[in-house]
């Protein structure tokens, strides 16, 4: 079932308005079974219009149309529509109707340009029958053709009460289609690709898809089975599968759960509190942690420690520590973390330094030498790591990292058995 | 100069992801003075690939590509190139030793996914000559081909530093087209829309772009003229209407500076130190300072005092205060205030606090209050406001209102003669 997206308008041509329409139609097309194997988005000349529309109907077995039906002169959808059918156009009653009610409550005037919006092609059917949103439906033809209005809540609301149940009936999905995310840090995506060579083969109905999220990696499952319930028992095993391949501690969730909804439900399943110590990554591990709704259950505080005085007044660093081993370092990063704990009332704390560029460094510690230490339940781990990358890419890498150290301190048994100090 | 662009990837198709290349391709050739006549978005599939390319070619003065470039077995787009050109692939040396290199460094071992990225249709040009970008250019036919990576960053460099340039020397524009961004933060859209009507009527070459980015609004100004002089001369003139019409506080920037570089450019030409106390912002104030290279010569420190307890312990704030006033209110954010100018060496500081929701607020502070403090030389201001939206929009609102206090604190005669704690 491969239908096709037409999207109208010069906005999105030029890149004024992001397509965030076609993302929304393709996602909830899919859910549903139907896929789009083509979107194509074309301005307001009512040729190209007509040209897409040709093409469509040679190939898709369904075709949707946004855009281009308002009141104003480059609004050519209904003339392209009537042209691509060889059909006339003709004033729809009930559009009619709708109109001049809704300008007379208006006390507006009716124009020509409004009037036109009462025009659809001979033989469509409009689609919303009380109010004044524009979108009309062409049956009686071999592939389904539904135009709808380019504003978004209007669109919305047609595709659900209309597009999609007419699809139903009209073409019926057979197989059952179902989908799932799973969310990985810590592979490359080459390294993943590696791990999971022949899945699609082994799994003959999968499609797998990859999405970068740096620095997470996202991977989509696709499978079609007979029953819905067949394909998520297909999904779950497939899912094993890979986390097999993978290794499991590189899945750290599914679906909607970023890393940092992850770490919060573990902390508040747990009763923990945490305490962070920034350094290079300047707040951002407490950005991502605050972004969860009730963070305030479980987030004691986070100090931005980015000078050295921040550091030897807030949480009690030794200044000899830093000038003896620098402020990037495993001694200043460990006394960081013990600042936090003899500070707070904290379980976990966790603290980061490091040189995020793109200048400064040390020969001792380059640029892009990252040092994690935490605390968990009287356990500790210190770590250094080398990242490479701009300024961004070494301050998120360090985050993220320093936020799957707290998932993992607190569900992977060996997590604190690893040696300490390890330099990078 | 009408070109095509043909984005490739199941993930767009899908709906998984948002094709926000396809908007910043489009906006920037049109900065230049070219236009996309046609976007076509096709999976993974290499027939749709061949056969877009194909129709492409048919019309488009220029073809740009984007994705389908990795390591992945569905990253399918140079064999199609390759096929829709009637070419064969070949293996490039200047991609294999980088991709060789670029293994090395890493301890990584070469495997046939990754080295058929090395491998490019017969007269290619690969763009990026250092670094482990996909991308190429195929200059030998009559439209330029240009296939450039799916990921933004990496995409983003190569239209700015080869992909322009290239069309400037092989398709010139014949006016001169010259733009300029504006950067405006503290005006809703619509209310800009109102202050500039008929702007474009005034300026007859000028087009007017409207880019909402939560909670800035950027506005493109393009404009044609006979020589780049003029262009520039009336983009100043034009800049200067529109400053006027707006109001000069609200512009707070052009081109690629950011709020937080303008502030940190402001804080370092002053020598200023700066300290924050975040509450409801959670770090995000901090994490936008630090995006910017250089800031840990004026960023002492920040502390996000998520708890109760963290604002009394570190930043002296009484509890009694906190108690009687609540936690957001503006006596509390005062109070972070002064502990901020107390407890460090900072010349300027800032508190905030808040509800961003989704759940809390008090019927005096309900969802939405955000309460801001700033001491500079002397001078204080404290005031509340109200936002309305998700935890997300308040959260960002919030911080990036901080920062544009941070910025009119130091260059607006007029910011701290306005009355003190005024409620919201």
């Amino acid at each position: 079932m491969l239908g096709e997206l037409i999207t109208v308008g010069d906005e999105i041509l030029s890149g004024r308005v992001v397509n965030t329409n076609a993302a929304h139609i393709a996602r909830n097309l899919g859910m549903a079974g139907y896929q789009l194997r083509w979107i194509t988005i074309v301005g307001d000349r009512e040729e190209d219009i007509v040209a897409s529309l040709g093409t469509a109907m040679t190939r898709a077995a369904f075709v949707l149309v946004t855009g281009g039906l308002g009141p104003t002169t480059d609004d050519r959808t209904s003339f392209a529509a009537a042209k691509a059918l060889g059909r006339t156009l003709h004033r729809d009653p009930v559009s009619w109707r709708i109109l001049v009610s809704y300008l007379e409550t208006r006390k507006m005037t009716m124009t020509p340009e409004i009037a036109k919006m009462a025009d659809l092609p001979a033989g469509a059917q409009r689609i919303d029958l009380t109010r004044p949103r524009a979108g009309f439906f062409i049956g009686d033809v071999e592939q389904p053709l539904f135009f709808l209005p380019g504003v978004p809540e209007e669109m919305t609301d047609m595709l659900e009460d209309f597009v999609l149940p007419t699809l139903r009936a009209r073409l019926p999905v057979s197989a059952r289609v179902e989908s799932r995310l799973l969310r990985t840090f810590g592979l490359q995506e080459s390294e993943i690709g590696r791990r999971l060579s022949g899945l699609e083969e082994q799994y003959p109905s999968l499609r797998l898809g990859y999405l970068p999220r740096y620095p997470e990696n996202h991977l989509t499952l696709t499978v079609r089975a007979a029953t819905p319930k067949a394909a998520h028992v297909l999904l779950d095993e497939i899912t094993d599968e890979m986390s097999r391949r993978l290794g499991q501690r590189f899945i750290y969730g599914e679906g909607e759960h970023t890393l940092e909804m992850v770490v919060g439900r573990l902390l508040n399943e747990r009763g923990e509190t945490l305490a962070l110590a920034e350094s290079c990554t300047g707040g951002l591990i407490a950005h991502l942690v605050t972004n969860v709704p009730g963070s305030s259950a479980y987030l004691d505080r986070s100090l931005v420690t980015y000078s050295d005085l921040a550091k030897t007044d807030l949480i009690q660093v030794p200044a000899a520590t830093i000038s003896r081993y620098g402020a990037v370092s495993a001694e200043t990063t460990e006394a960081m973390m013990r600042g936090l704990v003899a500070g707070g009332r904290a379980t976990m704390a966790l603290a980061v330094t490091g040189y995020a560029g793109p200048e400064g460094g040390t020969p001792a510690a380059p640029l892009g030498t990252v040092f994690l230490a935490i605390f968990y339940r009287g356990k500790e781990r210190v770590k250094g790591f080398r990242f490479r990358g701009s300024r961004w890419e070494i301050k998120t890498l360090a985050a993220y990292t320093a936020l799957d150290w707290l998932r993992r301190a607190m569900i992977e048994e060996a997590f604190f058995v690893r040696g300490a100090h390890p330099l990078p």
